[in-house]
């Protein structure tokens, strides 16, 4: 029998956004206008940047990869992800990413929503990556070179086609399967698609240079020589300390972007220079209150690392989009005593119920 | 249709353990033989606290209380638990302290476990003051105050009688409904109680004195003369920068055994003391590195705010409790396509299923 007063209350349901809902939600709204979203969500959250609480990740590091827990709060909302980076994952048919994240209230401190993020975390990085492409990267840009095809290239590309315009994709990873599933992914959604034999060929004639390799240790993705004037870089993958993808050299000639420099200096390309190089806060050029690209010469880099308020933004984003509908569930996950200070009489009566 | 090749696979799962199923565990263990195991468990991890990443709990603080996050790790396993505390949410209706946490490999970045903690936290945090109180309190004590009958109440007790022979309550709570509310759980538990119509008469005879108050401010719920010789103070409440319950005198008088230092010191009530005030930590008393009680009229004090090991070896427990049980359910919580690095194709082919 069951005595309905019993039953977890309303408050001690934390609504669950599972894998299968996300995609349900991606299916019903379309990746590239839910990435078009996501950068509003993100710029919004860029633009009162002052307003939030911020940190740089927490990791733990083992020999195999890193676990990261990324908190950020404004007065409202408390915001975090769980994200780990297990490069050697594959090989056993496990991802190198993956993520869930909680937004919960200020004022209470309950969860409002714990959802899946390893998709979301995929379409936010590269929502972001987009969003900043469109404050950086060169007027009429139309083709972007693509260098690593794993889980973040497509939705880079479609980030790209949504907030930029790009149409034409020169693909290239070190491994030859990969690019063709990314070609075969891509042509199916209309982009013009070169697949080239070495990162050297993939650059020629891009206005955008995408890296986002997986490899933890310090690469050389890109050469000095193969940068060349008036380009965008958008290096996704140094995202960890010994984990760089750009020769130093690129660096030094460019102006470099990055969302917040005590986590950049430590993860991003940047950690391969000392630490007062200079760099340009990307919520001040949201906010117009430092230059973005000002020459057509100029080689403008995103060192994205990805922060917590991207993170923040897109949990506000699937918060919003999936009220009211059956793409989420609730899930009993927090303690809800009819006396609050009375949780023990909950053991007690919930035996009573078991009975 | 469903195309079960398309289901969520075993590593996309995540192990649930509900509200519900927690109460489940509890009912179906007994509580105070929980708490012994739990307390079993904390101590091993106490003995081999050196292997721990430790790290200060990551906070973010509002007028109306405080969200914490509260990450260890060994070589084996990473645990973090999320944590809220709002005295003032009880006026609502709705819990002071709600939490939840994951257990993860290390090896993966896969959390192996999803676990309600409101309940959890509470057995815990009683499991580690009984197993403290073993190792500090007076020989044969009988008699414990308990000042602060709330949700943390019950638990205290319980545990004392489990891991120290505890037999008689002395109650008081500023709250005459709190007081009765305990003095009805614990005389059912077969406890003798008295209750207190001052903190001050609730002391008298006790042999250990637990405060368990949860106001966010510098109270003073034990003055000096209230602290004889030979007692085992159990400081549960101050456990927050601005928060504590003891006057500072008291301090002055004890021995003070701490769980993890670079936190008690912001934290506890030792937060009301020079910085190099000297402390004794916990793990070297239970590796018999440092001693514990050595006199019978020594104040011992139990400055408890609350450390991440003990919250990792609770998560330990219940993953080990709940393995082969229906006390387990599986949560959709990480995506796991089939080619690892083709996350984006997961989309298109959920789309081809709902289709």
């Amino acid at each position: 029998m069951t005595d309905m007063s019993l039953a977890p209350s309303d408050r001690a349901l934390v609504p669950f956004v599972s894998v299968a809902n996300m995609l349900r939600l991606l299916n019903a709204r379309g990746t590239e206008s839910v990435l078009r979203d996501l950068a509003r969500y993100i710029e919004e959250d860029y633009r009162r940047w002052p307003e939030f609480d911020k940190t740089p990740r927490i990791a733990a590091h083992s020999r195999d990869g890193v676990i990261e827990l990324m908190p950020t709060a404004d007065a409202e909302h408390y915001g975090f992800k769980y994200v780990n980076g297990h490069p050697r994952n594959m090989r056993h048919g496990y991802q190198t990413v993956t993520a869930f994240g909680v937004l919960a209230s200020m004022a209470t401190g309950y969860p409002l929503l714990l959802s899946e993020m390893t998709v979301l975390t995929a379409l936010r990085t590269a929502a972001t990556s987009g969003l900043v492409g469109r404050y950086l990267a060169p007027k009429g840009a139309e083709v972007m070179a693509l260098i690593g095809c794993g889980a973040q290239c497509e939705f880079q590309a479609l980030a790209f086609r949504a907030l930029c315009g790009i149409t034409r994709l020169r693909l290239y990873d070190i491994d030859p399967a990969a690019t063709e599933k990314a070609a075969r992914n891509l042509k199916g959604l209309g982009f013009e698609i070169t697949i080239c034999a070495t990162a050297q060929s993939s650059v020629e004639g891009a206005q955008i240079i995408t890296t986002c390799t997986a490899d933890k240790q310090n690469a050389t993705v890109l050469t000095d020589n193969m940068v060349g004037a008036g380009v965008h870089i958008n290096a996704i993958g140094g995202d960890c300390p010994g984990k760089t993808e750009l020769h130093a050299d690129i660096l030094r000639r460019s102006d470099i972007f990055v969302e917040y420099p005590p986590q950049t200096r430590i993860e991003g390309e940047i950690q391969q220079l000392p630490e007062d190089h200079p760099v340009i806060e990307l919520w001040k050029v949201m906010r117009g209150e430092a230059p973005g690209r000002t020459a057509d010469r100029q080689i403008t880099l995103f060192d994205s690392v990805g922060f917590a308020i991207a993170d923040f933004s897109a949990l506000r984003f699937v918060l919003d989009a999936v009220k009211g509908t059956d793409m989420v569930e609730p899930l009993d996950l927090l303690a809800d005593p009819d006396d609050p200070r009375d949780l023990f009489g909950m053991i007690a009566r919930s035996a009573g119920q078991a009975a």
